[in-house]
């Protein structure tokens, strides 16, 4: 259940609310409601008697088992994730944009000059890479991460990128303004109980088998961990036709903004797998409401050193871009407002 | 492969190509590419030395099974098909919507021109209904067929319905401007044959376990039987997660549009199968390059007859074809044009 | 709802049954329990009043859609479906083996030789086939009926073949002796219809995206048709993993015979669609508790005119049969009896 | 390239083609074939020059990305797995069977005291569970570890149990003679390397996306790391029908046996997630080739701590374990073998 306390609520109601979950066994969270009244979320029922407190203001039985990520936690407020000094979540869709690994010192800051003048916000380079095979070139490691911060240096665009084991959470947090929990590991527990201890906003990206709820589940540890600056990334799912990677499943921004108050962007680059689409896709994830994209850019990305299939050029980038402007402008035309779309 | 010949071939090129290709026991189709030259494509390799004859102007190989539909077929000029005095594919989005199941007569003509009202050119309206029980409303037959004729009278609006088998294709064909063949009939070939037959444009949607390349061969049914009617309808594929009925699988649309000439519309109501998600979708829709949307209306979609759970307003219709020609503007913008969806 | 009469029930109860159904709106339809009673299924709960009828011996709330096909109809009595003389579902399970498309008289007939000695019962064999390309191949037609026919006069064995649309149902049956309905037709709900009319026992394939209940709802169109024989058939399902043609879901084998009182038998060749899994799918298919096996079988496999990446030779059907008796035996030894597959 | 060398190869040929492979840039690895030869694996070509040095028996060109997991790789000598004193992969299927979360000392052991009654050959209990809910019960830790050793002493079953993260996984092997990898674990590779670098066996479950090269690929994992003792789980599969909580997909036991030499066992309690379906699904596994089976056993499923919806009694498991013998012995039985499960 969530009970959210008035502005004025005194210190005691919210002690013994506390106090009373803890004695039924109960877990218990405090959060704000994005309008700077606390709610408390109770991983079970109170007792009524409980709920006539001074200062209580609301109580809603909770339906949900993700209850710091539904959207009723927050009283339908939408959660603003700052990455340095850029807000997602707050109307303008961010670009985030970078190679698939990190080739060199060099390559990365002209990658990212370029990505940055063709629109992108956010730099992104992975440094740590998931490879499906042992022998495949596993990133630069720490040297990636050096690499990153002097692109930052040279551009101001904060960096996000992936970090794939608990003991790389510390390490990766020194040098990244976002940390990315890739799809493989939606559900690595131990890691997301981690990146939910530090003050780093973390990218989820879906597992590329989870069901929505499933991915609120695992921004739920993230958030009960403390850690309030989630943002989720749909990234592909699998499918059954082999003509595609995976299936960019456009269904799930819409459906996650219903039920939750996290941002989410769209990675259209991994969710088709193949450089023709991407284009088309990233727009049509801007036209169904997600707050930003995520797109592997690369100058010459036929000679990419990794995915170098579903990677496009900075020239392809800003025309997203351009695009994506317009058609953000057209959901938002006083002339064009109604039903759709909200 | 294909065979395009030159505006001044000589007739004796055509008849002799035609012979070579049923002598060596192949299919062959003359269809024209769009461009007023007649394309044969035949269902196996000729032999160079035929290929030498006067008139030819190119041979393409041909790398897929479905040669008519194709795009290279029309050497990339897109199909425009004609739905009464309405061009599907010709650029401005086109909007079918009406109600899922025709309840009768007045409520029909109401419904028609609310959806006109709120900018749909073709009426839809269910009169053969396939429903997954044998207890279930059938529909009305040709009830339903003499209100849409009606409906059609009173609005001006040309009108689509489905037909379910091979014998009730004529009957369908009398009242209707447009067939509709339903996802669980995709792979009905007889059905197929037999309105590749008529002279109706065809909306064929997709198998919801399809490939694109079985849709396409779908669609090839139609067209080796003289129809080059069709357009191709994304209408939401299985998934594995509950929380959604279909998975409206945007990614199908720019993949078919690169593969084919043929128009291509999404079907956001059966797509999603939630009404909350018809608008963002449909507006994604357009924004990824389909041409035209078909969409569940009612007045009062809950007391709907059918479907009211994904069935919307005409207001919200309203706001969706407000959004969407926004969106068209920004994609055809002269600024904003680039490598992004073309 | 589910009324189950007593032997000794007066007509009067039964007519008053239905009328009382009849006038409140429901669909009734009256079959036997397996055990001689009448059972009235009724598409709505009728008054409690009208059940204190004398005769009534008991009544079941109907939770399921599928109310003819439903096990509780036949009160736990499974049913047994006799193809000629051969009986599906009475313990001993039966083979049904052939070649994926008949190519001629000649071969056929040594084909169903061959089957037979390897212990084949019933002989498979396509005359009108389904392809997923207009220029396919598309079977014999009623030539390949004729074969059939002539097959079974010269082995004794019973046949069963594909019927593709409404129209093709007089005809197929004059010719088999079992109908069977392919899998892109299990939604084919006019096609269910007329083999419903029809006095002939079906073979419901299982759509390749169907869930179990769909299936079974497709099985209450031929059975809501007065048509009591119908044999349920899995044949794969569409998954993710390209190195499978189709996925053979063997839970669906436990899952059917469990909510229905049809028999079920398993298509491993479709099911798999590569040989080098067919023998030990066949196997695990029995052990779950399937009734029969229908598979593709050619003396000559790497030529066949279809399929031949799926068919085995009849020397490799001869040792399914040897292992999937002794297999049955285990399940049936008196020492090995339990619960599991019980 | 899989290079196989003599059993007299001089030493200066192992470390000359070990010298060749890292001069050229390439992975080496060496392990021997199952019957005492030396295999060395190498990610890339060498020179056929030094393919032509003394005592070098064998050169296979590889052809899958997983060169230490594939069937060539032992020259298809099947890997026999020890855990304890209990082979896995020796011909008698080995029954892993225990309550899904361990809840107490008593309760394991007489838990593992019915299982040992029933058949089992190995414990199954989890210390540290993965669970999508931040609140759920998350298992007893090194508790559950030390009740596990108190379990093996009691019973002298050798104890299987899942790690989560690297860090766990020096603890976990200091009580557990197996280290389990759980499927949302799969592709987690951090743990898998960590694991690679133990000397226990480990029982690799497959992710419930993931394809069998994929799976494969982690294995490679494993093995790269110098661990021979993997032992493949399949677990259930993701799938469109809601009436099933996951698919157990037994099409990929017969895949990975012919694909690798490592054993197979099946999970039919998560795999089908309905405790109906788990002794059929069990006996299916076990006739299409499985080496083994693990099962959640608890003397009380309704009151199990967890998963108790797919628990199954001891009584269940002995049924499985009379009939899976008599499976086993049907398939092994000289009349009745042939090509059919070989």
């Amino acid at each position: 259940m969530l009970i959210v306390l008035a502005l004025d609520a005194p210190e005691s109601t919210r002690t013994g609310l506390l106090a009373a979950a803890a004695a039924a066994g109960f877990e218990a969270r405090v959060a704000d409601d994005g309008r700077g009244r606390p709610v408390i979320g109770v991983s079970g029922d109170l007792h009524h008697d409980l709920l006539a407190m001074q200062g209580i203001d609301r109580v809603l039985p909770k339906h949900k088992p993700y209850m710091l990520a539904s959207r009723e936690h927050r009283q339908d407020s939408p959660s603003v994730v700052m990455v340095g000094a850029v807000p997602i979540g707050a109307g303008r869709p961010v670009i985030m944009a970078g190679p698939c690994v990190i080739e060199d010192r060099s390559s990365l800051i002209e990658n990212a000059r370029l990505a940055q003048a063709a629109g992108a916000d956010i730099l992104r380079g992975g440094a740590f890479k998931p490879r499906t095979s042992p022998y495949a070139f596993q990133g630069l490691g720490e040297d990636g991460l050096r690499y990153l911060a002097a692109a930052r240096e040279a551009t101001g665009m904060p960096v996000v990128t992936e970090v794939m084991e608990p003991d790389q959470v510390d390490l990766v947090a020194g040098y990244a303004d976002m940390l990315q929990i890739g799809a493989r590991n939606m559900a690595n527990f131990p890691l997301l109980r981690k990146v939910g201890a530090t003050g780093k906003p973390v990218l989820l990206k879906r597992g590329f088998s989870a069901t929505v709820e499933e991915w609120l589940m695992s921004a739920e540890y993230i958030l009960a961990g403390g850690n309030r600056d989630v943002v989720l990334c749909e990234r592909g799912i699998r499918g059954f036709d082999p003509a595609f990677r995976f299936n960019l499943d456009l269904n799930a921004v819409p459906m996650a903004k219903d039920l939750s108050h996290l941002p989410v962007v769209v990675d259209p680059s991994h969710g088709t797998g193949r450089r023709q689409l991407v284009s088309r896709m990233a727009l049509a994830g801007l036209a169904c409401g997600a707050d930003g994209l995520i797109v592997e850019v690369h100058p010459d990305p036929d000679n990419a050193l990794c995915d170098g299939a579903q990677t496009i050029t900075p020239a392809d980038l800003a025309a997203i871009v351009r695009k994506g402007r317009a058609i953000q402008a057209a959901l938002l035309d006083p002339t064009t407002i109604g039903a759709a779309a909200d």
